[in-house]
């Protein structure tokens, strides 16, 4: 694994006694987790990530024909079918990669409000392109997806009919049951399943993500490697465990009066790595009226923002930082001595280093000034970082759900909302 | 003004008499900020929104100037200088704006991070098109800012030498003092004023904001117009002035023991619209140990994601929505009865018409969860919507921040950082 944390920013917070005490509670969580024995033990499928097999290979098959007969993919999916597959292809491509050429199909991701604005410009910029769908539903009921998929199949229909429309659509589904299996039955599609043992929010190794991710010519090969060696990991369990350190670590801030933890990136290419990070620990965490309420920043924009908050408002923060050793590329600040603009101290120097330094000088202004800090450093923006620290994060997650005295893979209070909303669209029997 | 407020669903979380105390509060703080006798008062310039005259004449030249020379504009800014305009453009317009073919010049905002692979991509999608610059910074030595105006200044000079380049570089920035300015009269840019008694985050509707979103189309007539309407509102300081209303509930949602405020918008294209709130009420608010903490979702997405923990998580959220009464467009879910979809129910009804109800279940699962909200009404996503919505928030953040018993116009925390960061990077005299 070469992921690393660093948590000497909670000295101060936690003492070295309390910290010791919560690694061996964390320590004694895993142990309940690798064995099953935990609440929840069921939905642990995400434990063991596919390797060689037919299903990979149906997964590369099925790219490889849906990049040669189409410029888009239409992903329709919603959270857990939605955020894992976004976050990687922004991490590891770009959060602008429908905007550059390349020999891969454009990505749009629908399916996921239900905005009338985000969905006719999806369709706009579609145009008379040949366009696939993977539609991404474990039920086939959720009411984003369903809608989306009628209003996209409806577009494939006319363009070629019902038989010929079947044919580029992709559905990633249960394997047995439910609307969209049964529909896939019916008019041919192919079909991918979703694991019965992987909740929705762990799902993004699967082929929830997988497919999509093949297509725009992200490694999975790599990806899914990468996610084995945490689990593989000699320090598994022990003092140095990240995967301890950090649950340890965030745990103990929760009980000494901490309620929200920031996770703070600096790179742009991050932003939806925060926001599948704040559905895998809000929604496994939150309920009973306890848990971290997630948040995020993308800096160094938002210390501009939202830095004077994180500074000096209430002290009920929690940071963890994530830091990128190295980009896709590096640029260097322009020698330009003629210009009174007072930066010539910059010249020559690389982005990369002034944005380790932003990083390192917020690490430090906040602990001061009463927020503890963590720090997560990812080598590079590899298909294989991403792979790990994806499965670092859900580990520590499900770690700090049982320390927590939850079950980090049920999430009983979205179906209040799901029952209202029913009930207001008229869905019969609601 | 046609912006409307919904203050029910806090019943149950504070009584009538409370209610009542408080907006009989938010009246006194209102008085002080327009009498001026308030902390902070030399910042209230925003007050008085631009009417007609020579600055707004400048303005919509020099935007023309850029429409025909240029086929891109860049704006350089962070903060304050950067998050208004952006949140307008993809408000009125699009969050996918630069993805359109249309008569205006592609916006890419820079200056905003120091992340390397940011910048790059922003080279290669400019490639070889003409643009121009608008380099926004009060000072002109705030380090994301500079370093960007080095890269893309000498991309310019590169191109076309030191004195046409300067031709296209428009530098927004402080009347007389600052680096920026002396460069400014040193090489001939055409400048504009950041004005002296306004603060950046309360800037948008200054040529901060207005020249970029002329240069995109945006009507800053209507936006201008509508934001002098909220100041001449007849219901001003009375019971049912939403301003009071807002910051009356908020306020007293913060003593009874909320410590995060959610803004919940319902399209994608109100993202920075939430950021730009962030800022406002965070930076405005987070002093002295205190405010609520400002975090955001963008539903229906996060319903499936962040919905859990709102749901049933920690007790110390408070939501405000964001309704849009009436998109761009819209569209309905076709008619399609031979599939086995179990979707009939939705037949023929609109995105707009599903949208909402989400959002009214949304807001009744979470107040019976024990989350108190507000709702705000847009008309629409016009110009003139945008600037009625900054107006209201700017004036119930001031008078927020004064029920708070801070200055809401200052942000001592952020030098903090500031200093660290100067002094890691190696600034002369830090």
């Amino acid at each position: 694994m070469r992921l690393k944390l660093d948590i000497s920013n909670i000295q101060g917070f936690l003492s070295d006694g309390q910290l010791s005490e919560l690694r061996r509670e964390a320590g004694e969580a895993l142990k309940r987790l690798s064995s099953g024995s935990g609440a929840g033990a069921e939905f642990t499928g995400w434990m063991r990530p596919l390797d060689k097999g037919p299903e990979l290979e149906l997964i590369r098959q099925n790219a490889g024909k849906i990049q040669k007969e189409s410029d888009a993919l239409v992903v329709i999916g919603i959270g857990g079918s939605y955020l894992g597959a976004r976050a990687a292809l922004e991490f590891v491509k770009s959060p602008l990669y429908n905007a550059f050429d390349k020999d891969t199909p454009d990505i749009f991701f629908v399916g996921n409000s239900m905005s009338p604005d985000a969905i006719n410009e999806t369709i706009a910029l579609l145009g008379d392109r040949d366009f696939s769908i993977n539609v991404i539903s474990k039920s086939g009921t959720t009411t984003e997806p369903a809608v989306a998929f009628r209003v996209f199949r409806s577009m494939l229909e006319k363009r070629c009919g019902r038989e010929a429309s079947a044919k580029r659509i992709y559905a990633t589904t249960d394997r047995e049951k439910g609307v969209l299996r049964a529909m896939a039955r019916q008019e041919g599609y192919q079909c991918f399943a979703v694991p019965d043992d992987v909740g929705g929010r762990y799902s993004v190794l699967t082929p929830v993500g997988l497919l999509p991710l093949a297509v725009a010519g992200v490694d999975i090969d790599e990806m899914l490697a990468a996610a084995r060696g945490v689990f593989e990991r000699p320090c598994a369990g022990d003092t140095d465990d990240p995967v301890i350190g950090y649950a340890a670590a965030r745990s103990g801030l929760y009980r000494a009066g901490k309620r929200v933890e920031i996770l703070a990136a600096f790179e742009p290419s991050l932003r939806f790595v925060c926001e599948w990070w704040k559905q895998l620990f809000g929604e496994s965490e939150g309920k009973n009226h306890k848990g971290l309420f997630p948040a995020s920043v993308i800096n160094t924009a938002d210390l501009h923002s939202m830095g004077q908050y994180i500074q000096d408002g209430e002290r009920i923060l929690t940071e963890t930082f994530l830091k990128v050793e190295k980009g896709h590329g590096d640029i260097t600040v322009p020698d330009m001595p003629d210009y009174a603009d007072e930066l010539d101290y910059l010249s020559g120097r690389s982005f990369t280093w002034a944005n380790h330094q932003a990083l390192a000088a917020t690490q430090t202004a906040h602990a001061a000034g009463g927020v503890p800090n963590m720090r997560i450093d990812l080598p590079d923006r590899s298909a294989g970082s991403f792979g790990e620290l994806v499965t670092f994060f859900e580990l520590a997650c499900a770690v700090s759900g049982y320390m927590l005295g939850v079950n980090p893979f049920d999430q009983p209070g979205v179906e209040e909302y799901k029952k209202n909303m029913f009930s207001l669209l008229g869905r019969p029997g609601y």
